[in-house]
């Protein structure tokens, strides 16, 4: 309880774990607000708590699920990230040795997506008050020139492609099978990653007309979103969805809709069609963008409707996830 | 939990609650980060988590907690806050209508402090994982010219005042006589207040050498941090401490050092001693400084100390908190 004191052994918390790993010449002046000197510029600005259960899982844990997560909330809004805070809300007897390991991935994820955590924030809560350690991350980045247009999505159209950049539902079938009580196992691990790279490759081509990260509420939820309000459809096929057969055959299992499942390091892009085998080459040549794939396209008939065609021809609207899939899963 | 699922029942508390109350064109646009148009300046950027026990105390409640905390580690930056994220983590079956209260209050303390909340986020956990609801806001702000000095105290030295804004440690008995366990009860409310436009009326005199808020481990642990490692310092009068009689009297009731307790409108400034008056003029024409008192000042002796003048002449070292006097204070 002490290090969540505000006093001596807060200041020593701070000192020997988050300094040491996070230290830069912002972060460690320690003064109420972390300071940067800025250009003229449009700035994105985003936040986002992580509750994930359990904290540790296979490809990740709660600390690089934050940098990434947050990190990519940035890039899909065609923003160079650039810092990051970090406040972190800990159950009394959280095991410092694990904290030490949340933390030292945050580092090297900070270092991967290169950004600077420049200013944080630690609470500590009774035994009973909170399930383990739940972390925030908020993040600022400038918006590129020429990306400006692509979160809201304005120039989306008829005739677009639709890519997602690898396979899906890995975060969400890693999370799940370290959760002791389904009994599943697997060989999945989470596709947590900061994106900015693979999306910086692509955002200065101008032919990336929106971009959303595929998460909580799974790429359904995303395509429904677009066409809200539009006046244009969603048409995908469902054999062009790159997923595992693992995965598959765990969502038949459980009984689960593979389009609602979660992702930590995917994107789903509107691609000016001109472009979209360009735009597909380049994102193959990434490391994170090896499997991505045209799923399809936005049309003009049914304008306001995602819809899915499946793998035996017929056809089904795609809705928001309604009610709770899997909670905590980021 | 549905509301926390990133689906469709997320999407419905998102427009019917936070949009109602928070509404603006940043906000309304619902991207994965909220963009603004910014000049070319000194940024600073700061994050906080609540999770005050109870939500509700005299005074106040988290939500405006949560805004006026976040704005004031902006302010004693030296920085015109311009905007704040919020991101909620609440305990399923958290009353819809305490959370309205607490979303129309976050709005009220918004708007006295002339910010917008332009991002934010959700998740919702199972009973038992978290208690009641926990809140992060990020806020971001420009640090004003003759004010880049404040934050890091290098004009701070020999001779300069030590003022505090008002009375001390109204807000941790405010919440202290909230919760039913110590079973006091007392007629103070909490000091829960935004202070960017009361430090902004002196920020542009130049001479504020150093400003803090004075918040978890109270003004003892910040007169410490001001002295570490420095060439100087301080020197207080425990008379000149304003203070109302009856949280003196809860101290000593309950054995609590009102040095460490926390205020959550309450800064402490170092100023410059040929202006000294004048600040306390214009201190105390603002209803947030009507009781704003020169407590002590910085000296050449014993540098690296803070000493306190008891009322019977006596003195004695302040050092950090040590240990935890107070929980979930803010």
């Amino acid at each position: 309880m002490g290090h969540g004191s505000g006093g001596k052994l807060s200041h020593e918390l701070i000192t020997s774990l988050f300094l040491r790993y996070f230290g830069n010449d912002k972060l460690n002046e320690l003064t109420d607000s972390a300071i940067a000197d800025l250009p003229e510029c449009k700035l994105a600005f985003t936040t986002d708590s992580y509750v994930v259960d359990p904290v540790f899982f296979p490809g990740g844990n709660i600390g690089n699920l934050a940098i990434s997560g947050t990190v990519n909330d940035l890039a899909v809004s065609g923003a160079v990230p650039l810092y990051l805070s970090a406040s972190f809300i800990i159950e009394e007897g959280f095991d410092m040795e694990q904290l030490e390991e949340i933390v030292a991935s945050m580092r090297d994820e900070a270092g991967r997506a290169d950004i600077q955590i420049i200013t944080g924030d630690t609470k500590v809560v009774r035994k009973g008050q909170c399930d383990k350690i739940f972390i925030n991350t908020s993040g600022i980045g400038i918006i590129e020139k020429n990306a400006g247009h692509i979160s809201g999505g304005k120039l989306a159209g008829p005739g677009d492609k639709i890519f997602v950049s690898g396979y899906l539902g890995d975060h969400a079938m890693a999370v799940l099978s370290a959760r002791n009580e389904l009994n599943i196992s697997s060989n999945v691990t989470s596709d947590v990653a900061p994106l900015n790279q693979l999306i910086k490759s692509i955002t200065n081509t101008g032919a990336i007309h929106y971009m959303r990260d595929i998460t909580r509420g799974g790429l359904a939820t995303i395509l429904s979103e677009l066409v809200q309000k539009r006046d244009f459809g969603v048409y995908i096929l469902e054999k062009d969805i790159p997923m595992r057969e693992e995965v598959l055959g765990f969502c038949e299992l459980l009984g689960f809709d593979p389009l609602y499942l979660a992702n930590e390091g995917k994107v789903m892009m509107v691609v000016d069609n001109e472009h979209a085998e360009e735009i597909l080459y380049i994102l193959r040549q990434h490391p994170l963008g090896k499997h991505a794939a045209v799923i399809g396209e936005l049309v003009s008939e049914k304008p306001g409707r995602a819809v899915i065609e499946s793998l035996t021809g017929g056809t089904r609207i795609i809705n928001m996830l309604s009610g709770e899939q899997l909670p905590r899963i980021c």
